[in-house]
C-alpha cells in the first residue's frame, strides 16, 4: 500500500511532541493485553501474570475506586428528567438539584452552552474558591471558564500566549508531560527548572534563577511559569514560603502563572497543607498581589477520579479583560465543555451541605463517602512509600500528595549497556522488564525529564484493594530484586 | 488597574481567528438578554420583544427539541447503575444495553479510556458505517476515533498536516467558520473555492481549478481540501458526480480530504440522496480510490441535536500507519473524548433494531421519535424557505439539507454607508438592526464569506413551535420592510 502522505509531511512541531503517558510502556502493555485476552501462551509467548496492573496513569475508577453516589443521581436524573416525574429517586436532595439545573438551563442538557460553561455552574466555582480560600466571592464570572479536563486550559494559554518560537515556558522537572506536549505543539521553547530531589522534590528560588538567567542567554523570553502543586509526578507539596517567591518571582520577571491545582484534595502528609496560588497572591503586598494568574482544576483527580467524564475549570485573575476576550473567542472555536461534565463540576463546587439546605442524610452520606475514598487513598500511598523504601537499588522520596511516587532506580553499568543495545533509554528500559515479567505497568522517568544520567519512574497509588496493591508490589520486589542481580 | 500582559502579547495566529457563529451579534444578543432579564426599559432601553430567537447557532435542544428517550434512558442507567438494581427501567432494552455497556467497559465511564475511545464504541462506529454504505465492514478498529464533537476532528487534521505557513487548505465559500479559524490558528493559508449560489450553491470543476491555480501561483501549497456535504451555511447537497470530480481532483493534486458529513441525516429535498464520499470512493477506478481521506460525524446535528454532549467521531481512509500513530499520540493529549459523548455516539451508531435484538416496541418507539423529529425539521425548513421567498430584497436558494438558510440581502448604498459610519460591514449592520428590532438572532455572511460586494446572513430552522417560528419570521418580514423603506 502506497501512500500520498507520510510522516515526512506532518508538522514538525507535531513529531515533537512526545507523550508518556501513553507512550512505549503502555503501547507494549496494550499488546500484551491482546495476548491475555486471547488465553496466555498464544503466539509462543506465555507470562507469569493473567492480568496487567496499569500504575501508569492517575485513573481511579478503572481499579473500581467508586463514583460519589449523589452526583451520578444527579447527573442521571438531568439525562433523563423522566426519572424524577417516575419518583425513581428517594433523595429528595437528588430531586432539588435536577430541578435547580432545569430552572437554569435553557432548553436541556443536549443544548450547546455559554462558551465559558454555564453561568450557574461559574457561580458555583466562584463560591467553591472563596470559601476555600476565605476570601469573598469574585464577582466577574467571566473570570471562570469551564473545561473539558485541565489539560484543555493548558493547552489554551499555551495557544494564546506562546507567541513566538523565542517565548519561553518554565516548567518543573520532573514535570507532567502535558506541559512539555504543549509547548512542543505551539513551537515554544521549554525552560526547565529542577525540582531538588534530596530535598523532598521542593524548588530553590536560585534554580528558579539559574534557568530563568540560562534561557535569557539563549535569547529565549521565559514569559509563562508553569507550577504544579501538590506536584505530578513527584507528590511534593509546596510551602507557602516557597509560592510566596514563586509569585514574586513571575511577577518581578513580567511572566504569568499557570498553577496547576489538580491535586489540591490530595494532601497525605498531615503535617502539611494545601494553599492556593490565589490565596496567597491576595495576600501579598502591591504590586505582587497584581499578577497574572491562571489556575484550573479538574473533576479527574482529587477524591472523584471522574477522569472519563472530562470536566473541571480554569480560574483566570488580574487578567486584561481584552486578553480574557481572545481567550473567550479561543475557547468558542470548540463551541462549549460537554455538559455532563460541566454539572460535574458544579457538583464538586456544590456538594450536598448545609450552605445549600440538604438534609443531614445526604451531608452525611456525601461526607462518609468522602472520608472513606480518601483514607483509601492515603492507606495506599502508605503502602506504595513504604514498599519503595524496601526495594533493592530503588531511592525513594515518601510521596505527600497528588497520586504518584516517582524513586529513583540505580541502574548498573551492564544494565545500561544492555539498554542501550535495545535503543532503549535505560529507564524505559527497567520498566519494560517490569512490564513483560510482573504485568506491573509503570512509566519511565524520562518521559517526565530527569537530571541527566539518574533513572526514575511513576508508580501511582491507585492499585485496589489493598490486596491486589500489596501482591502487584510484592511481585514487583521480587521481579526488581531478581533484575538487579542478573545486571549486577 | 494595569497588566503586565495586553494583546499585543498574544499569539498572531490567534488574533488573526475568527469565529463569526460567537462573535459580535450573539455578543450583543447577550448584552441585550441582560436588559431583558432585569425587566424591559431597564437603561433606558426598552425593546419591542420580551425574548430573545437564537437562529444564529444549530443548536436545536435549546428551542426544546426532545432528545431520543431510549438514548438518555442508557445513559441514565450507565451513571448511575443502581437504577437498573432497582429496576427504575421498564425496558428491558435499556437495561440490555446498559449491561453490554458495562461488560465491555474496564471499571467505569469514570475511567479514561483508550485514547481512541472504547473499542466496543468503534466497532459500532465502523458497522454503522458499512451498513450505510454497503461495504464490507472495515476490521481495523484504529481507523476510528471518537471525537467532543465533530470540531476537535478538524483541529487535529490542521494541526498535523498544516506544517509550513505556506500549506494551503481549501476551503468552500461560503464555509462553516470553524474552518477559517482553525487554519488561522495553525498559521496555515485558505484557499477559497466560491459555491455558485445561482446554481443552488453547487461548485463547478473551473472554479476548483481557478482556486487551485491561483494559490499554486502565490506560492501557496494546497494540501487539503475541505468538503461540507450536506452544505453549512448554504444547506446545498453534493451530486454524486461531484463528488466523483472532487475526489479525482484531490488524488491528482495530492491533497488530503475532510468531508464534513455531520449533516449526513438532514436531507430535505425528496429528490437527493446523501453520498458519503467513502463510499464514492471505494467505488472509483486505481488509483482514485486510494486517497486519503478524513470523514467526521457528529452527535450535535442530525435528528439527535445533542450538542452539549459533545460526541461525534471520525473515519480515517487510506491512511498511512504512521500518520496515524501521529494523529493518535496528539488526540492521547488530551486522554480521551469524554465518555457520555462516546457513548451516545454508540447509540447513535448503534439504536434499537433488529440487528442488535431490540424488541418490536423499543423499535417502534425509536422510529416514531425519529420521525416525529425529521418531520418537524422538514416543516420549518418549507416554512423558512417559503418565508425568505417572500421578503423585500431578498434573494434566497431554497436550503436542501442541513440546518441553515444562507440567503442574499441586497442593500442599498444608502444602507450601505449608514453602515460603513457605523464602522461596520453592510451585513453586521444588517443583522444588528434586525436584532435591536426584532430579537432575531441572525449571523452576517461576512462570518462565513461570501462574494465581494455581495451581503448574506445565516438563519437556522430550529424555532420552534411551528407557531414561534412563524411569529418570528413574520415579525422579521415586518422589519425587513421597514428597514429597507429607511435606506431606501
Amino acid at each position: 500500500m502506497s501512500y500520498n502522505f507520510g510522516v515526512k509531511d506532518l508538522s514538525m512541531s507535531l513529531l515533537n511532541a512526545e507523550y508518556a503517558v501513553r507512550g512505549k510502556v503502555p503501547t507494549r502493555a496494550g499488546e500484551i493485553q491482546k495476548i491475555l485476552d486471547k488465553g496466555n501462551n498464544q503466539d509462543g509467548k506465555s507470562y507469569p501474570f493473567t492480568e496487567l496492573t496499569e500504575a501508569n496513569i492517575g485513573n481511579p475508577q478503572t481499579f473500581g475506586q467508586p463514583p460519589i453516589s449523589f452526583f451520578r443521581q444527579v447527573l442521571s436524573g438531568i439525562l433523563n428528567p423522566d426519572l424524577i416525574e417516575e419518583g425513581a429517586f428517594k433523595n429528595q436532595d437528588v430531586v432539588n438539584r435536577v430541578k435547580f439545573y432545569q430552572k437554569n438551563i435553557k432548553g436541556n442538557v443536549g443544548a450547546y452552552t455559554n462558551s465559558l460553561g454555564y453561568e450557574f455552574v461559574r457561580q458555583s466555582i466562584a463560591n467553591f474558591i472563596a470559601k476555600r480560600d476565605n476570601l469573598p466571592v469574585e464577582k466577574d464570572l467571566t473570570n471562570y471558564m469551564t473545561l473539558d479536563g485541565a489539560s484543555q486550559g493548558v493547552h489554551l494559554i499555551m495557544n494564546a500566549f506562546v507567541a513566538h518560537s523565542s517565548d519561553g515556558v518554565m516548567v518543573p522537572i520532573p514535570q507532567y508531560p502535558l506541559y512539555s506536549a504543549a509547548i512542543a505543539l505551539k513551537g515554544g521553547q521549554q525552560v526547565p527548572y529542577y525540582l531538588d530531589e534530596e530535598n523532598q522534590w521542593q524548588c530553590s528560588m536560585e534554580e528558579l534563577e539559574r534557568a530563568y538567567t540560562e534561557a535569557k542567554s539563549r535569547k529565549i523570553n521565559p514569559k509563562i511559569l508553569v507550577v504544579i502543586n501538590p506536584g505530578n509526578p513527584c507528590g511534593n507539596i509546596l510551602t507557602e514560603e516557597t509560592i510566596k517567591k514563586f509569585i514574586k518571582f513571575a511577577y518581578d520577571k513580567k511572566m504569568i502563572i499557570i498553577a496547576d491545582e489538580v491535586y489540591q484534595t490530595n494532601i497525605y502528609n498531615k503535617q502539611k497543607k494545601f494553599h492556593s496560588f490565589k490565596k496567597i497572591q491576595a495576600s501579598l503586598e502591591a504590586p505582587y498581589n497584581k499578577g497574572e494568574l491562571f489556575s484550573v482544576h479538574s473533576t479527574s483527580k482529587g477524591i472523584l477520579g471522574e477522569c472519563g467524564i472530562r470536566g473541571g475549570y480554569m480560574e483566570m485573575i488580574n487578567v486584561d479583560p481584552e486578553v480574557k476576550a481572545q481567550l473567550v473567542k479561543l475557547k468558542s472555536i470548540n463551541l462549549c465543555s460537554n455538559t455532563t461534565g460541566q454539572l460535574m463540576t458544579e457538583l464538586m463546587c456544590n456538594p450536598p451541605s448545609e450552605d445549600n439546605g440538604a438534609s443531614q442524610e445526604s451531608i452525611k452520606k456525601y461526607n462518609q463517602e468522602v472520608e472513606d475514598l480518601f483514607n483509601g487513598l492515603l492507606s495506599r500511598i502508605n503502602t506504595v512509600n513504604k514498599y519503595l523504601n524496601s526495594l533493592k537499588n530503588i531511592k525513594s522520596q515518601d510521596s505527600e500528595g497528588a497520586m504518584y511516587v516517582f524513586p529513583q532506580v540505580i541502574l548498573s553499568k551492564k544494565a545500561i549497556e544492555a539498554a542501550k543495545k535495545e535503543g532503549q533509554s535505560p529507564d524505559l528500559f527497567y520498566c519494560l522488564n517490569v512490564l513483560e515479567n510482573t504485568g506491573l505497568v509503570i512509566v519511565p522517568g524520562s518521559g517526565f525529564g530527569q537530571v541527566d544520567g539518574t533513572y526514575h519512574f511513576r508508580i501511582t497509588n491507585l492499585i485496589r484493594p489493598e490486596s491486589k496493591l500489596e501482591d502487584t508490589l510484592k511481585r514487583f520486589k521480587e521481579y526488581n530484586e531478581k533484575f538487579h542481580q542478573q545486571y549486577e
